[in-house]
Formats: C-alpha cells, structure tokens, sequence
C-alpha cells in the first residue's frame, strides 16, 4: 500500500452564497486546491456531499462538478456520511490513491443548503438520523444535541455556562480566517443570554447554516515533493460507525464511533492523543465537542468540558481545536465540512494558518455524521 | 496492488416491496451474501443508494444497513453517482480490498421506489440530469430517452419496431429469474402497440420503478478460495464521465464514457469486446441499450439496434445481455441496478443461472448514471 499526502488545497469562504450555485461552489474549492497544487495531472475527483438531492434537486454532483471544473470524462464519484460526508470522500480518495489505481486525485466536500427556508433545511438535516424510529416522532437534530446535552449536564453536574469557551474560542479563531463565516467575538455574558433553540441548545451552542466548498489534492508520498514544497502526509485514516438511533446506544453519553476510529487512527499513526498538536473537531453543538474530546481520549468520561473551562482548547492550551473557527465559528456547510477541518489542518501542518498558527506536527480531524452514527478520524503530518 | 474477488453473492426479488422498507432491503441482500460466502469476517460496507433521502428521508444509509444487518461499529459508506449508484459501491469496495486497507468487505446497491407517488418518482429520478439546465425546463428522464432515440432513429434509419427486441429479449430472460420483477414474455405485437409515454418511448422500451437490493462480499484473490469454492475474479473496473445534460455532449448518439471505461476495461484486462461471453448493459430505455453496444466496441455506430434485430443479443447469440432479465425484465431499483448486474454476472461465471446459463469465462456488466454522466464498466472473470 503507498503512502498518500496532500499536495495541495483550496476553499471558498463560508457564507450565505446567493450569487453562487453548487456546482460554482465546488468548482471555486476544486480549482484553487488544483492551482495550488500546480496543476498536476488529476485522474479522479471524489465528492463529499450531503443535501444536494434534497435541496437543490440535484443527485450525481460528482460528474457535475468534475466536468464544470474542466475535466470532464474523469473518473468522478460523490461518497455520503450524513456530515461526514466531506471526510467520507477524503477516505476514498486515499484508498484510490493508497490503492495504485490513482494517481493523482482532487477531493473537494461541497454543500448549498441557503437556496431553502430554514424549516426545509432543518427537515432535511434531520436525514442523518433514524427516519423511522427518531424522526418520524418529530425530532430535529438540534432536538437530539438538546437530549444528549441536558444528559451530559445531569450526570456530569455541570451548568450550561461550562460550555460556553467551545463557542468562545471558535469565534475568536474565526476572527483571523478569512474564510470564515462570523467574524464577531463572543463573550461569556452573550453566550449566557443567547436565545434558546432546544432548551439546554441555544443559538451559540450551534453552528450555522450556510454554504461552503473545500478541496484538497492528494498524491503518493513519493511523488509529492514533485509538486509541492510543503506536502502534508495522511498518517492514519479510519472510519467507524454506531446506531444511528440514539435509543439504540448502549451508552448515551459515549461516541463509540468516535473511540473506535480514534483507536484505529492512533494505531495506523504510531501516536496517541498525547501526540496531537491540534484537534479539529466536530463542534456543530457545544455538546458534540465535549463528547468528541473524551471519545478521541482528551479528557476521561465527562471531563471533556474541563478543557473548555480550563482553556486548554485555545490555541495556546493543551489541546488547540477549532483552529480556524470550527464549525461554530467557520460555519458548517454540512457536507463540506470534514474537508474544511482536513484544509484547515493542512494550513497548520504548513504552517500557513497566519495569527491562529499552533506550533504542529501531527494533527487530528475528527468529523461526525448524524449524532454520532458514523465519525471518520484522519491524522495528518507535517513534512517539514 | 492486490487483485480482488467476490466470494459471496445475494439478492432480493425485485418487486414492489410494500412490507419492507428500505433497511429490510438492504439487510436481506447483505445477510444473503454474507452467509453465500461462508459468513467471513467482514470489516466494511459499502452501499450504493441514489434516492434514499429524496423518497424515504433516509440519508446516512451505509452506516445505519451495516447497523441493522448486526455490523455496528464496521466502516460504512454509502456511493452515488445516479442511477450508477450500485456499481459506484463496488468500484469503492473494490479500492478498499485492492489497497489492502480492507481484507472482507459487502457491497451492496439498495432502492426503495414505491413508497411515494409516481409523479414524485419521476422528479426524484430526474435529479440524476443537470437540475439548472434541463431539469428547470421540465424535462424528465423518460423525455431525454424520448430525444435520444427520436435522434437515433433519423439518424440511422430505423423504426422503432427496430428496438422490439431489446424488450422481448429481456422479458423472455426475465421468465427464468425468480428474482425478476416480471415473468410475462413480451410479443413484437405487444410491444408495437404499447402505451407512448414520451413519444417514440413506449411502456415496453422503459424499465419499471420498483423496490430491491443486490450484495456481493469481496476478498484478495489470494484468500478466495478460503471462503468460495467458485470465486469470481475483478478483472477490471473502470469509472469515466461526461456532462451530466446531453446538449453539452459533442455527440449526442455516443455514449463517450461508456467508450472511456470500457477502454479502461478492456485495457486493465488484456482482453476486447470480442473476449466477453456476456454484456449485463445498462437498459433502462431501449435506446440505453444500442447506444451501450455501440459505446463499449459491440457494434458500430449506428448498429447497436442490429444486434438486437438479427437476434444476436439473445442467449444463444454472439453476445448474449440482460441474460436474467436486465432492468427491463429484472426491474431497475435504481441504485441498486449496478449491484444486480454484477450479482447476475457472477450467477453466469460460476455457472449458476439455471436456463439461462451461457456459456462463459468472462463477463461485462456497465452501469450508467444518468443519461451517460457516468459510466461505470467492471469485467469478471470466472476462476473454474
């Protein structure tokens, strides 16, 4: 099996993009990921996507962005994880690369979810979870953050107000990325009063909704340096998955998904949490990211929200996630998010991330599809 | 790389499953395949859907199949490229194994149609067309086919009796096939009489909606023979594209990347269009037929249609398709149609399709997505 590594990158900023349709958005991240990499010769492009068949009428995206990019007749294939979508595709990209088959592949995670109203939005989201046995009851995925969250606070003992730094200091990274969708600070007393949307979640629990598209370009290891100076190598690549039900779980407050494709990724890379430079997190709630530590082997059960009390979460702390702005703070364009936490990871790794710059080696991106039904972990290595 | 092989093949009937929903499907063809290859050690699933969140509000199918089928935990994910869905999963899983990533892996292709009304059907369905340039102006699948072969046959001369016997070959085929949706035979009367539905496409040139699901479980050659005592080699597998809208298509009558993969094919397995004993093409309209054979090297230009009139695609001819009914005759479950192709496929190497045997040692089977966006061709080889 060959080594792979990313060879180059590109993404659109996260915004509400009314001038810009999906395919624009995927063609935007695909070409400036290809441009960076200095136009190698790329064979194949797999496509992270989640809601374009729902909110845009638009399955078989993979082909369509492929030959908008220019490169029509390629091999092209969309792969889907609910929110994980994005780093489902990067997976693919790496054993078609890993593989042989492929030499040189572009990934690129892409979703349009402002063309609809916000209720549609929320109806399809509520997709990722189990449509018979959750959704048809009525609940929505902030309904479900909700359950896990006022759990999480019953049995660990903690105020809503514990989780407050997971917003903060998704917000504060924001500030210094470009590509961000919020570039407004948030305090403690403004996370305090914010508007509740499913009562423990309120709105600065929550990450956005809102458009986006990340690319990278991957290659063997050993062809990488042909095309770029900084290549950034994929150490581990694991995906695992749980029930999709909540219900069904045997322990509500554990991502198992998320502890075994840790496992599996720490195991490939020769590491351990205690390795990780950075964590790029799935903080679509305030609550996923408190899980996401223990589950990834940050903090034991329930003290995953004391390194958000603590500030070990900042980039100065022990254990720097969301180092861009997360999924709170960046925006979550839900099927392109897993390659904008594998992007932002690569301008750490390359040391390219400007005023949020973390002193890196190794670095961790942990996406999260549904409640927990499907968490894919890459660990990245900076060649330098 | 390691060369792969199927060790292990399942299906459901193809039918309109009013008792089962969409996971019940999909699990029934996993088990079914699971246990045909001995019940190994399968480390991953990969699932082939196109429809899933537009009809049943079900995305994050792979994770929530490899749930229900008693696989919690196991990678899973799902592939799209249209009504290549299927196919897409098995160039997925066969990247997996070939990688050396993954030893055991299921495949599956999966379609639940008939929970909504046909007039949502036909929407859903016409989503694998580009939705901003021929979807907006109300076109739907049937109606692309209907220019199609309106084009096809002024441009060579043809009636549309021409067709006749793409239907009847694969009705006739189909009476054989328990897993069939159809067991009626079709008459050249019949099918000159039948019900327009976008002029020159009848009732008879157009494959139904329906319900089903298609497994295969995939090893390393070399460990084939531990768990099937008549494996079936990969031979091949090869994915190319074009534009999703046919008015971006240099030519309208040639389906370039069913041309592109089976290149790809032929070249990976050292062998021609005149080395296959049988072609499991894609007939989702009669025209997708001719069009097939001549794309992948059967037929000249033009000639694809003769194949069928001289009788030369029936079992006995020189290149026997839709030997267990084709999507005509079988039904066409459209992400699961890939899968089908390649279960049936196999059914014929080892030398299991009862009546409809042929003689064979090495087989074809080619999946569209659309109306050609994406052409998927695989080529197997028997191991007797």
């Amino acid at each position: 099996m060959r080594q792979v590594s990313i060879i180059g990158i590109g993404q659109t900023k996260v915004d509400e993009h009314w001038d810009k349709s999906f395919r624009d958005l995927g063609v935007d991240a695909v070409l400036a990921a290809i441009q960076d990499a200095g136009s190698p010769p790329v064979e194949a492009l797999y496509l992270g996507n989640m809601l374009a068949g729902q909110l845009t009428g638009q399955e078989h995206t993979a082909a369509l962005v492929a030959d908008y990019a220019g490169y029509r007749g390629i091999e092209a294939l969309r792969v889907e994880a609910a929110c994980a979508a994005g780093s489902s595709a990067f997976r693919v990209g790496y054993m078609a690369v890993a593989s042989g088959l492929i030499d040189v592949a572009v990934v690129v995670g892409v979703e349009k979810m402002t063309d609809m109203l916000g209720n549609e939005v929320t109806a399809a989201l509520a997709s990722a979870a189990d449509a018979d046995y959750e959704v048809m009851h009525g609940v929505s995925f902030v309904a479900l953050n909700a359950l896990l969250m006022r759990r999480y606070m019953y049995e660990h003992q903690v105020e809503r107000a514990a989780f407050a730094n997971f917003a903060i200091n998704a917000h504060r990274n924001a500030m210094n990325n470009p590509n961000a969708m919020f570039h407004a600070p948030l305090t403690e007393a403004a996370f305090g009063k914010a508007r509740m949307i499913a009562d423990p979640v309120s709105l600065l629990d929550s990450a956005p909704i809102c458009d986006g598209a990340a690319a990278a370009v991957i290659c063997p290891t050993a062809r990488a340096r042909e095309f770029s100076a900084h290549p950034v190598h994929v150490r581990a690549s694991a995906v695992a998955t749980d029930s999709l039900a909540l219900h069904d779980r045997k322990d509500l407050l554990f991502l198992q998904a998320g502890r075994l494709s840790a496992q599996k990724a720490y195991a490939q890379a020769g590491a351990g949490p205690e390795d990780m430079d950075l964590f790029e997190l799935h903080d679509a709630f305030t609550i996923m990211s408190a899980l996401s530590l223990e589950a990834a082997g940050f903090a034991p059960r329930g003290q995953g929200v004391r390194l958000a009390q603590e500030g070990e979460i900042f980039l100065g702390g022990r254990i720097p996630i969301s180092t861009m702005g997360g999924l709170k703070g960046r925006g979550h364009p839900v099927g392109a998010t897993g390659m904008y936490q594998i992007v932002e990871l690569a301008q750490q790794l390359r040391g390219e991330a400007g005023k949020n710059q973390v002193d890196c080696r190794l670095g961790m991106a942990q996406n999260i599809g549904g409640s927990g039904g499907t968490i894919i972990t890459h660990i990245f290595e900076s060649a330098d």
